[in-house]
């Protein structure tokens, strides 16, 4: 069967694609559903003397010397020609004939490469294939946009255009079916602790609150779905409809063109269970994450707790609700230090009420011990734009210190000079030789507090050189419920949350007070999950939506009307599977872990969607 | 903390739900992710004397004798107040205010049940939970839509527009889990045959061919994305990027609105690799599917091969492409038959060119022995319809033996009562006493055979009291590539399906003569999954889109560019997973093993999806 199949398979009506080259005379294929007996990365001294099937794409060749390399999805090996082959002429202008990246599949015998030929930088180095078989199935054309080749990297415009191109580099292969392995770990995980499984439906309505939702015209004029932004609704309905334990890996979508690193599509690992709390919620997740943990990474210690840290004492110490534990700089609150200011500006512009905060690194922390004068005033910049950015109010300059002063704008405009200050400064951030700093002076703590988040993000993106493998989890909670939005309110996380219970009675009377029983998790500075208990009694949930955040409640009558009917305390989380798998890629963009990603503007490169429809269609759907 | 949780998680804001009922002083909740720490539905004589907490909803309560029935997603199980418990008086004031459908969290004793009060009808029978602590959770409303109990189901629309109760139900429950379990052993078992899962976008462009295809409006004037209807490009561009083995547990999207169990989002096991044949594509699939086999169910045999059969043998045999191989009855050809009868209607109607085909149930196949008047009537109706529908000609009668004579209508038109005829027609169909059947005559060989092949699916159905858990599986093959569409062709299975080998030469001349390299896997009657090999040379593929099929070739562009960069013979499969999961769970329809399912007109009768969206959404998108 085999050996009829080749012929058959790669025999086709054109002449260009009907060469089937065969250095010996019969075929036949060894694989148990592919053709393929190993994969070509997979070859060790260990198999010297097997006969093997090989199936992969030509990525090199050097004709003089007889060699190819011969690549497949899980790496390179490579293939030669034998020396007394016959007729040796012959196949080596039937070598030279095969163009790169030509599909082919070789059948041989691996061998022991000679002494002085071993490759190190290989990890099939140890070997070669000595061939007496080359099947070609699928000839290259002569010239293909790029070549897929370590270190030969297209710009990433032309690679999204040739995707399937693209996607033969050994580094994406591998990212997507690291994506694969870790995915298929958290399923089997959590089907193991009795979690169900349940596909829901992505084709909905418009939930209030939260992004845009894509529309979806149907035959009925005037009617469309929502493609929804998350299976929440849903996933509470489940807690209803007695399914106590569910997940899903499911597919989302929100309409956020023009912001970098999202997509309109993208995965989140659902979770929701009824009859529990938000600490067993967080137990579960943490285990789930020990345990899905790829083989490929450096592991995460298996009996540590993720830290917990409340969204004050993030902002507090951190200026962030997503602060990176990869280092340990904290914000230093300098009001004892004012006290001790006597110049002009303190005493006359500086009451009580307004706030000074520093962030000091460390000499010893900073690669090349230090930065340029040009480096330190953008961090000036970066603290600057992040206060102008939300219309804030604040004073930000940088300061050094070289052993003896410290210096720094804001540090002189305080002191004025005087030495028992500096000395207090001094002592207040534990300065030494050589450290940095950036100082801010504001009425709004936020302002004061964000703007030096915004400085410690950018020293660890661009200064810290901070291994991308060393993972800091932590657990963020106590959030507040809602933000203000005008004259009314604004869910911080869903509409969905509960309050803290012991906020609860701050409902009717100072609802920005509440803290949610809400919670993120976040690895190295992402946010990679969010989750919360949720409002089980309709009336709560009635009273928030309709009375707090003025929401339609219309839209929303059959969860209302579910929450009526015997609805258990219950609570999840969604985890952000794009983000995680590009945390464990050491990859910046998502777009790295997505076979087929589209741009921050929502297009396909490769096909040129979104595209124009027919008028046929527009008139179907009644939009013509 | 759990002490401290429930105090919390129960208190709310308002009156009706701040009940906390607890028959002893304290709560403690044991489960490790969730309070419980059995299912009901686990309880057996060995748990007897173990002290448990369940969680669940009150399904029945006979106060008078003190119990109530505790139904979670997994079962039930008896629950009685302590006989010597204190108080009692007001524990059975406080029983008779749960009411049905609440939610609660009990604590208590399993307890051998009194000689006599053992229900064998429940798979807790044996047992009881004596309880001291009683929690209610969530107080259902006085009066629900309906009550979830055996044997009171409720129409199908009510049960939709409160799908979130209906869930309750323990064989819906039962259906969704066997889901999740067919589901997650399909993946297991490609993972560890070395496919990887890949997730591939839904948003994308429209495809030639096939189904009508939802749309996406974009904030980009006329330009849409298209849901997918399968994720075929994709797949096969994953081929050309070197992931030579796939899968994905895929959602796909299909405009049918109005096409009865159809639904517009729906789901497949989609198989694709490289470097393989046809044959061994099926072989993955058979044993895809004997691993993931759910427990529940009678097994298939192990060792038994799925039987093949071609498309022409179906069609002969079963006047169908899916036949249900339960029952062995095939269509007899009577054309040796038609040569001895001598009536005026047979010689002069009817040349050599006619085809006259023949159905029979023997009396023994039949229960209750046979069929009246009207039910045979009915047959005629069945097949007449069929050739209606497709403005086919052909006369069909049905037709009884009671031993002696063969009675029906095209019997006596075509004998003319000869004897010698009704002698060669009794031995040509064997026909023994009780026997029916019915007869066919056309110039149309299709039309005669797709009657009897609507007749043979009607006596299933209605007739012939199959077990739904016989399982029989086939492959058909050989199906014609394509099929006459006015002036051009239309592809049988779609445009991407590679030619038979041995009729490649036909392309150019005879294209209606080709055999595709396309298969089905029927299950009982019902197409169950789809696959074939794919044209892997973009010549051919661009002449059969462009000359044969008169497609646009502009919207596949990318894929012809992909098969012209070394792409190496691939094919795949797709599985419709909803139809399995229902053929498994004993359902005609495949709402029953969805959790949200929508109408066949594409209502969520739930949420009144798709609804009306407002001016600001149709202004963003350009639709006003």
């Amino acid at each position: 069967m085999a050996t009829w199949f080749l012929t058959r398979a790669t025999a086709t009506l054109t002449s260009s694609s009907r060469i089937i080259r065969t250095l010996g005379t019969s075929c036949n294929f060894f694989g148990k559903w592919t053709y393929e007996t190993n994969n070509c990365g997979s070859l060790r001294l260990e198999h010297v003397g097997k006969r093997v099937c090989l199936t992969g794409w030509i990525q090199n060749s050097r004709m003089d010397q007889k060699f190819v390399v011969l690549r497949d999805g899980l790496g390179i090996v490579q293939v030669v020609l034998p020396d007394n082959g016959n007729p040796v002429e012959e196949d080596i202008e039937r070598y030279k004939a095969l163009p790169l990246e030509s599909a082919v599949c070789i059948e041989g015998t691996v061998t022991k490469r000679p002494d002085g030929q071993v490759n190190r930088k290989m990890a099939t180095g140890d070997v070669e294939v000595v061939i007496d078989k080359i099947n070609m199935m699928s000839k290259a054309r002569a010239s293909l946009p790029f070549y897929v080749k370590p270190g030969n990297e297209a710009l990433e415009e032309l690679r999204m255009r040739h995707r399937y191109l693209d996607l033969r580099h050994l580094w994406l292969q591998s990212n997507l079916r690291l994506r694969s392995e870790v995915t298929n770990k958290m399923r089997s995980f959590l089907l193991s602790q009795d979690l169900v499984e349940v596909e829901t439906p992505t084709l909905f309505k418009r939930t209030p609150g939260g992004a845009r939702e894509f529309i979806v015209p149907t035959k009925q004029k005037d009617k469309f779905y929502s493609l929804v932004q998350s299976p929440q609704q849903f996933k509470q309905l489940l807690m209803v409809g007695g399914f106590n334990k569910y997940f899903q890996i499911a597919r989302c979508y929100r309409d956020e063109s023009g912001m970098s690193d999202r997509q309109p599509e993208f995965t989140q690992v659902d979770i929701e269970m009824a009859f529990t709390d938000a600490e067993r919620i967080r137990g579960l997740c943490e285990a789930l994450i020990k345990s899905s943990w790829p083989s490929s990474v450096p592991s995460l210690s298996d009996t540590d707790q993720f830290p917990k840290l409340t969204y004050a004492e993030c902002m507090n110490n951190y200026g962030s609700d997503k602060p990176d534990l990869r280092i340990t700089n904290s914000i230093v609150d300098l009001a004892d230090f004012l006290k001790t200011c006597k110049s002009d500006f303190a005493t006359s512009q500086l009451a009580e009420e307004k706030y000074v905060k520093a962030l000091v690194f460390r000499k010893g922390d900073l690669p090349g011990g230090g930065l340029t004068k040009n480096q330190l005033q953008f961090l000036n910049t970066i603290a600057k734009e992040k206060v102008e950015s939300k219309g804030w109010n604040a004073m930000t300059s940088y300061f050094t210190f070289d052993g003896v002063e410290i210096k720094g704008s804001l540090v002189r405009k305080l002191t004025g000079g005087d030495q028992k200050s500096m000395e207090k400064l001094k002592s207040s951030l534990s300065l030494e030789e050589g450290d940095i700093g950036v100082m801010t002076v504001s009425e709004q703590k936020t302002a004061a507090l964000e703007s030096l988040g915004a400085v410690r993000q950018h020293m660890i993106k661009c200064h810290m050189n901070l291994d991308p493998h060393n993972f800091k989890f932590l657990w963020v909670v106590d959030f507040p419920l809602f933000f203000p939005d005008g004259d009314k309110l604004e869910s911080a996380h869903h509409p969905f949350t509960r309050p803290h219970e012991d906020d609860a009675h701050l409902l009717h009377d100072q609802p920005l007070k509440i803290r949610g029983q809400n919670f993120d998790l976040v690895l190295n500075g992402q946010e990679v999950g969010g989750g919360s208990m949720r409002i089980h009694d309709h009336e709560m949930q009635r009273y928030i939506l309709e009375e707090l955040l003025q929401e339609d409640t219309s839209l929303l009558e059959h969860l209302l009307e579910a929450l009526s009917c015997g609805c258990p305390p219950h609570g999840g989380i969604a985890l952000g599977l794009d983000r995680i798998i590009a945390i464990l890629c050491k990859s910046r963009n998502i777009r790295d872990v997505i076979a087929f990603p589209k741009t921050s503007e929502g297009s396909d490169l490769m096909s040129n969607a979104p595209s124009n429809i027919s008028d046929a269609d527009k008139y179907f759907y009644h939009l013509k």
